[in-house]
Order: structure tokens, then C-alpha cells, then sequence
């Protein structure tokens, strides 16, 4: 058997984890449990955050991160996918502390729009305000000639309000979808051809259909990646 | 920090995995990533059907069960739960590989029963043909004087279909719900006061309110007594 064991650095948080598990799944549809990929998870929320830790000198995540992707890597992990954008802030020093490939978000958006959506120029992200601040996006995308819109500052807060305050509580309604959207259809009116879940949490509450451009789901890329990867 | 890592011996199947791991994460409501639990899942889908095990001399499931217990052990995992009912026929090999508790579903359902329903004589199980024929729940059930009721031929047929057919091919639908259904009727016409969803791929299409008597979902009776173990 030639397929690869997929790790999950997770735990960032947990509902964003579960969900990445349902996208590896369904990425690959199987009529009986033994054809399905094996799949390791390590749900670590207690890892620092990483937006507290990126803007406001909270504490340092990366040993956590690093203690996560060495577990993985032990356990039998032969590729990592990290359901956090922000954590991948981090993404350079993960992959050197272990000897496995660590996929980056990013680069399977990236990828996945290059693919469906090749005219693309103009791209809006919902993500969190670190994300967006320290240009995890901005980097890959810009450098290729698509540029990235973002939120304003009153938009980019019920973001954060929906991350924080919802989806990581618990709180998955419909209010909840409704300030995703607006903040979706702001990016709309300002040029983006597509918008980006950019934040693990966001796919949650947003998918594609629910604005007039399309939505691409952050992590389904990266998932649909990782299946691809542990296929071939 | 005395908080207990669960590990969850899956994959069998995925969609139980993916069950269990929500209904750990709402065991422990949380308002912040951080406040909940560790959580570690091996989700290996190639481990070996046990009902083919138990019933047709197919292959052995045990020696993936032992790796993948061993693998959460050394992970760090401080206690086993296995979301697949029909494993436990190999429950006290598990424990004896690994130098962490493996919890009981059919324990912990019998638990929840008692404290939750104490004047429950006749208990309805829909499960895998395997878990009834070896008698996982009358074991426990029986010698704690509560009886156990079991589908007829016909219906035990439709719940096999709806475990292999339906949820592990991903298919969950009505058709599912209304097969389950029917099944837990003929239990409840036959006595059952109760009846337990013993199959961890039942409480999927089958939930509390479904039937006129109160349905124990068993898969989240484990993982409540693992989340609180956890959190002594």
C-alpha cells in the first residue's frame, strides 16, 4: 500500500478541526471504511492564539506547534495540513522541525483558484485580522498578479466578532452567516472576483453560493490537496 | 494541568470518527479554543470489518486495533475511547496492549440507562448483527437484570443495510432515518422502554425523539463519561 497517513495539526480551533476532517473525508467518497485514507489527528486547543500571539505579544504558539507536528510525524503522519490560516504565520519553522512535507494553505488556495477561476485578478479575503495584517495571502497572490482586497475596519471587526465570538463559542447561526456575507458583499462592491474563507472559521458559517462571486473555501483546498497528495 | 488527553481508536467508521469527536467536543462547552480538551484521533479505515470478523472468519481486526492503540498511547493519549460497538468484542485484548484505560460503550450506556432511566427493565438494541450475536450489551445488561429486545430477521436485515449501505457509503438520508425508525417501532411495540443506538453509525440517522420511548445514543454516553474522566 503505497497511500500516505494524513496528519492534522489541529485544535485551532476544534470546530475548524472537525470540519477539516469532514472535507478530507469527502474529498475522497469511499462505498466501504477500508478503501477511506487514514487520518490522524492531533486537537490541540490549547495551543496559544495566534492572532493574540501576532498582534498583541501574547504568548509564543510555536512550541505547541512544534510539539504537535513532531507527535504526528511519530504517530505515522507522512504529510501535515494545518486548519489555521494564521498558524501559518508559523508555517516555515513547522516544516523545519519536522521531516515530512507541511502543506500550506495558502499555496492550495492559490492553486485552486489559478485552476477554477483562471481570469481571476482580484480576489477578496475574510480572514483574521492578523492574517491579514502580517500578508499570508497578500505574498503568493501578489507576487502572481492577483491582487487582494480586504474588509474596512468596520467590516474586518464583525469578521473578527464571528470568529472569536461565535464560531470558537460554539455559536454557528444565522446571524453569524449574515455578517460573513456583508462582509463578503463589501469585498463584492470593491472589485473582488472571488472571495476567499480565509480563516478556518469562516467556511463554517459561508460557502459557496452565498455571495454572487464565488466563495473558495480555504480549507477544502487545502484538504483536496492533502487527498491528492496521499493518493498518488 | 491535570485535564486528561482522550485519545479515539477510529475509523470505523469515519463518519462514527467524525461523530464522536463532535460529541466530545460539545461534551465540554467552551468559549474559547483553549478551555477544551485535548483531544488525539487515529481514524485508521483500514482496520479489518468486525462483523466480517466475528461472523464470516474474515480477517482479523485485533492486530490494527494494537497498533493503533499503542500508536495513541505513545501519542500521549491518558485513556481510549473506540466509537465501533462490535470492537469491543476485543475490548479486553485492547487494554491489555496499552497502560491506559480503554473505556466500555456498552459500560457507558449502561451507565447513562441507569442514572438516566432507573426504572428500565427492557432495553430495544439496534446494532450490527456481530455486537448482538456475541452479546456485547446482554452481557452487562442481562446480569443487571434489564432485558434486552432485538429486531426481527427483516428488520435486523434493514439495519445492516442502513450501517453498510447507507452511512458507511456515506448515503444519509431519509431513507436511513425512516429504516431505523421502523426498526426501533418493532422494539418498542415488543416492550423495549428504551432503546439504545448500539451501532456507532445509528445515532447518525436516528436521534432522541425519533421514537416515542427515549433513544440512548451510545456512541454519546462514551463520550461523555470520557470527557468527564477528563476533566477529574
Amino acid at each position: 500500500m503505497t497511500e500516505k497517513i494524513i496528519g492534522v495539526l489541529g485544535g485551532m480551533g476544534p470546530a475548524a478541526t472537525v470540519d477539516i476532517f469532514q472535507k478530507l473525508l469527502r474529498a475522497n467518497p469511499c462505498n466501504t471504511d477500508q478503501e477511506q485514507l487514514r487520518i490522524i489527528i492531533d486537537c490541540n486547543s490549547k495551543i496559544p492564539d495566534r492572532t493574540q500571539y501576532i498582534m498583541h505579544n501574547g504568548p509564543d504558539p510555536m512550541p505547541y506547534l512544534k510539539d504537535s507536528a513532531e507527535r504526528l510525524e511519530n504517530a505515522g503522519a507522512d504529510l501535515i495540513v494545518i486548519p489555521c490560516n494564521a498558524a501559518h504565520y508559523f508555517h516555515a519553522q513547522i516544516q523545519d522541525s519536522v521531516n515530512i512535507a507541511v502543506l500550506h494553505i495558502m499555496q492550495s488556495s492559490f492553486d485552486y483558484i489559478l485552476k477554477q477561476y483562471p481570469s481571476v485578478k482580484s480576489v477578496g479575503l475574510l480572514a483574521a485580522t492578523s492574517t491579514i495584517q502580517v500578508g499570508l495571502y497578500q505574498k503568493i497572490f501578489e507576487q502572481n498578479g492577483i491582487s487582494i482586497v480586504t474588509p474596512n475596519h468596520q467590516y474586518q471587526e464583525d469578521v473578527m466578532s464571528v470568529i472569536f465570538d461565535k464560531v470558537k463559542c460554539g455559536v454557528i447561526d444565522k446571524e453569524a452567516s449574515e455578517m460573513i456575507c456583508n462582509a463578503g458583499k463589501y469585498l463584492e462592491s470593491n472589485g473582488a472576483e472571488a472571495v476567499i474563507a480565509g480563516c478556518t472559521e469562516i467556511p463554517i458559517v459561508l460557502e459557496n453560493g452565498d455571495l454572487d462571486v464565488p466563495v473558495v473555501d480555504a480549507t477544502d483546498a487545502l484538504a483536496r490537496m492533502a487527498v491528492k497528495l496521499a493518493l498518488e
